[in-house]
C-alpha cells in the first residue's frame, strides 16, 4: 500500500462503507517485479481462492500469470477474466463428475488428480468426450521440509497421493491412455515466512521429480512445486526474503534444465500475490463505553473480514489497524482537511489480559506493510472496535492501543486483500455485501457492487403458506 | 427430525446435493406446542439471524411467532415473509442512518436502542419524519445470572447500556419526544442448557424493569427478556428442561400480571425455534487412505456449514453425523432400495488424540436429537469426513468411529437448522451455493434454489485492461 492516508481518503471519494480497497498500481508493480526476476522456466499461476475477484483476476493475467482454481465457479470466474484455458490449473480433493467433465470439454492446462480413484474416473470421463486430457498427480511426501504450521502435506491428510502409493498409481496410469500425463505437484503448508524451508521444500520436491521419472518411466513436462509464501501480519512475524527465496528458485530452474530438460517449473501463489494490495475499510459508527471499557462499534466486521477476528484460525493477536479522519463536508477541499492518521499494531498482552502498546515496533510494520506512519501526536486510548453484529464473535480489534476514534472515522486493515472477502460469511446478519474498488491508472474502478438489502433473499424462494396452517 | 432414514431418503429424491433439509412438520409440531403452553401475555419473536430463509420464517409467522431482525436485509426478509411491520423487533449495535430512517418510515414494532448516542439519532430521525417510533432500551445488567457461556452482558460488552448509565439514558429520554418508550430489553447469553439460569436471569430482569418503571416514571409496556434457549449439539451436553422453563415463565408472567399491570413478556428465540429441525446433507465423493489414515472428501463442508468445523467456536467434539447409503437407480423402487443407516456420535478423545466410539451414548442421543437408531450391524473404522476445499481447515467430522462409507452415501448432520448455512463463507473456493429444502404436508418445497458456478461472479464486474499493462 503505497497511498498516504490523505491520498488514500481522496480515492475512497464518496463510495460508501465497508468496502475492499485495492491499489492496483502497487500489485502491478508487485507482481511485475517478481514475474520479472524468475528463471524462464518458472512460471506463476494465480491461485484464485485467495480473491476471487474478477478483475484482480483479469489484471494478473494480463500481468503474465497462469491460474489456479479449485471448482467450477473459479473457472467461470478465470475464464470471464480472459484467462485462455490452457493457463487453467485445477486443483482439489472433491471435484464432482460434473466438473471434471466441465474441465475435460474446455481443454483445461492441467487436472490435479489427487487419488488414484479420481485418475480412474478421469480416464473414463476423458474417453467418453473422446478426448485427451492433461494432468498431474499432486503428491503427499514422506519428508515433510517445510516447517509450515498449517502443513498440508508429509501428515496424513486428504490431499494427494501418498508418496507410498505411487506404484499402484503409476501402475493404473499405465491403463488410462486418455490422460496426458504432465509431472508431479507437490504442496506441503502455506503462509510459509522461512525462505530456507520453503527451498528445501522444493528441493526435495524436484528430487522427488527426478525419482519418479527414473522408477516410472514416465515423461515429465511440468513440476509443480506449490507455493504458500507467506506475509507478515503480526509485529512476532518476519517477512520472507523473497530475494533469497528468487535466487535459490532460479538456481533450482537452472539445475533443473540439465538434469531435466524441457521440465517447466510451476508456482502457484495466491496470498503472497495480492494480500499486501487489499484494504479492508470501514466507517465508526458509534463510540460507546462499557463497565469502563471503551467501545467503538464500525459499520463491518466479521461478516466481511472473518480472518481479523478470533474465528479466523491464524489469530494469535489483532492485526494492524489505521485509523482515518476527514472533517465531514469538505472532501473537495484536500488542504483544509484535518488528517490524523496513522498506523497502529494493537497487541494484546495474552498473559495478563491487557492491552500494551508496540510503539517501538511501529515503523518496522509500517515499512514492511508498505504504508506511511505518521507521528502519534494524541494520547492513546485502550479500545476494542466491534462490526454491527449481534455477536461478541464480532470483534475486530480487541483491547488495543490507538488514538481516540470518532463517529465517522475510517477504519481500515491492510493486508486484506488475500482471504478477505472471500472467507468470510457474508450473509450473517444480513448486511448488504461490501464493494470492491480498484485502484488503477488513476481511475477508481468498482469491481463488486456494493450489495443492497436484496442480498440476503438472492436464490431464495417463499411458498405459498396454507391458511390454517396453526 | 421424525423421520426414518429410509423415509429420508425418498424425501431427499433426485434434489443434487448439498443441501439444508427441514423437516416442516416436526418445525410446526414443535412450534405450536411452545406457544400453545405459554401464557397469553407472553409473546415469542423469531430470531432471523439464525436462519435467514424467507419460507421458514413465513411459516414461523403463520404459526404465530414475531419476528427480531438485525439489519436492514433481514427487515426485507422479513417482509417478503409476510411480518406485519408492528411485529418486527429491531436489535443490533450498528444501525446505520440509513437502517434506522427505513425502520422509522415503516412503522416497525420496536427499536432496541443500544446507547445513548443512538437514542438522540433515532430521536432526530423520527423528529424529521414527523412520526412517533417504538423503541425500549437494551441493558446490560450489573448482574449476570445467565451462567451462559457465551455472555452477552453483565461483562463489558459492546451491546446495550449498561444498568449504571440508565440514569443518563433516561434523564436524554425526556427530552426526545418522538420516541415512544416501551420499555427494556436484556439478553445475557446464547445456547443456555440450564433451565434455572434461565429462569433466574428472567426474574433479575423483571426486577430490574420493575426498578426502572419506578425510579424513572416511565410507562412500561413490554419486558424483552432475551432468550438464549440452547439444544444439545455433543454427548455432554443434557437438552434444556423446557418444562421448566415454561413452568417458571409462565409463573413470571402471572405475577407480572398483578406487579406491572399491563406489560408484555417477550421472548426472542432463533436457535431453540429451528436448529432441531435442519440437516445439513452433503455426499461422499471419494474415500482414500493417508499414511494409515482413512478419509472421506464429501461434496460439501465447511463453506456451508462452518459450524461443524473447527472455525466455528463452538466446537469442541464432532457434531453427531448420520449415514444413508441407497443403491444407484433403484430410488423408484424404495422397497428394493439397501438402506444401512444410523445416527453415529464421533466423539474424540482429545488428550489422547485417538478416537473413541461412544457407542453407550447413542441411544441417548438419538432421542434427543429425535432421530432413530438403528442397531449398527458392521465393523466401526476410525475416519475423517472432508469438505472439497484445498484447506485442512475444511474437516466436518475429525477422527470418529463410523461405518464404512461408500462414494456416494449420503452424509447428515442434524441439528442444523440454525446458524447453518447463514454462519457459512458460501462463497469461499467457488463452490454452487446449497440449496434449502422445505418438507412440510407431504410437499418437497425448494426454498432456496441450489446455485451454480455463476454464484462466485454475483455483484461482480470486469473491466477493460490496457493493452500495455505489463
Amino acid at each position: 500500500m503505497d497511498k498516504k492516508d490523505e491520498a488514500l481518503l481522496e480515492r475512497f471519494g464518496e463510495h460508501p462503507t465497508p468496502f475492499y480497497y485495492y491499489d492496483g498500481d502497487a500489485l502491478h508493480a508487485h507482481v511485475s517485479s517478481l514475474l520479472s526476476r524468475l528463471h524462464p522456466a518458472v512460471r506463476v499461476h494465480y491461485a484464485l481462492k485467495a480473491n476471487g475477484n474478477v478483475a484482480l483476476a483479469g489484471l494478473l493475467r494480463s500481468l503474465g500469470c497462469g491460474v489456479e482454481i479449485a471448482s467450477a465457479g473459479e473457472m467461470f470466474v478465470a475464464m470471464e477474466a480472459g484467462y485462455a484455458a490452457e493457463d487453467v490449473l485445477y486443483a482439489g480433493p472433491g471435484k464432482t463428475v460434473a466438473e471434471l467433465n466441465e474441465a475435460v470439454a474446455c481443454g483445461i492446462g492441467c487436472i490435479h488428480v489427487e487419488s488414484v480413484r479420481e485418475l480412474r474416473l478421469l480416464e473414463d470421463i476423458a474417453a467418453q468426450a473422446g478426448q485427451l486430457v492433461r494432468a498431474a498427480v499432486r503428491i503427499n511426501p514422506d519428508n515433510d521440509l517445510s516447517g509450515a504450521t498449517i502443513k498440508m502435506g508429509g501428515v496424513p491428510r486428504p490431499f494427494g497421493v501418498d508418496e507410498g502409493q505411487l506404484d499402484h498409481f503409476f501402475k493404473v496410469l499405465e491403463d488410462c491412455p486418455h490422460v496426458n500425463f504432465q509431472g508431479i505437484q507437490v504442496y506441503t503448508g502455506t503462509q510459509m515466512l522461512k525462505s530456507d524451508q520453503i527451498l528445501a521444500s522444493f528441493a526435495n520436491t524436484l528430487q522427488l521429480a527426478e525419482r519418479v521419472q527414473a522408477q516410472y518411466g514416465v515423461a515429465m513436462h511440468t513440476v509443480n512445486l506449490g507455493g504458500g509464501f507467506g506475509v507478515p501480519y503480526f509485529a512476532h512475524e518476519q517477512p520472507l526474503d523473497m530475494d533469497h527465496v528468487i535466487d535459490g528458485l532460479n538456481a533450482l530452474a537452472e539445475q533443473t534444465r540439465t538434469r531435466m530438460p524441457g521440465v517447466k517449473l510451476i508456482i502457484e501463489s495466491g496470498r503472497y500475490l495480492v494480500a499486501q494490495s487489499g484494504m479492508y475499510v470501514c466507517r465508526a459508527l458509534y463510540t460507546k463505553e462499557s463497565k469502563g471499557e471503551k467501545f467503538v462499534v464500525a459499520d463491518g466486521g466479521m461478516n466481511h473480514y472473518a480472518a481479523a477476528t478470533f474465528r479466523g484460525r491464524r489469530i494469535r493477536d489483532n492485526y494492524p489497524v489505521r485509523i482515518m479522519r476527514r472533517q465531514a463536508g469538505e472532501l473537495k477541499e484536500p488542504k483544509e482537511r484535518e488528517v490524523e492518521a496513522t498506523l497502529w499494531m494493537g497487541q494484546r498482552d495474552a498473559s495478563a489480559q491487557t492491552a500494551v502498546a508496540v510503539e517501538q515496533s511501529l515503523e518496522e510494520v509500517a515499512n514492511r506493510i508498505g504504508g506511511p506512519l505518521e507521528e502519534a501526536s494524541m494520547e492513546l486510548e485502550t479500545v476494542s472496535i466491534v462490526g454491527p453484529l449481534c455477536t461478541p464473535e464480532d470483534c475486530i480489534v480487541k483491547k488495543a492501543q490507538l488514538p481516540p476514534i470518532h463517529e465517522g472515522d475510517y477504519i481500515a486493515f491492510p493486508n486484506a486483500g488475500a482471504y478477505g472477502l472471500s472467507y468470510s460469511p457474508l450473509q450473517f446478519l444480513g448486511h448488504a455485501t461490501p464493494a470492491e474498488l480498484l485502484d488503477f491508472r488513476g481511475e477508481v474502478h468498482v469491481i463488486r457492487e456494493h450489495g443492497d438489502r436484496t442480498d440476503l433473499l438472492h436464490h431464495q424462494r417463499m411458498i405459498p403458506l396454507p391458511e390454517d396452517v396453526q
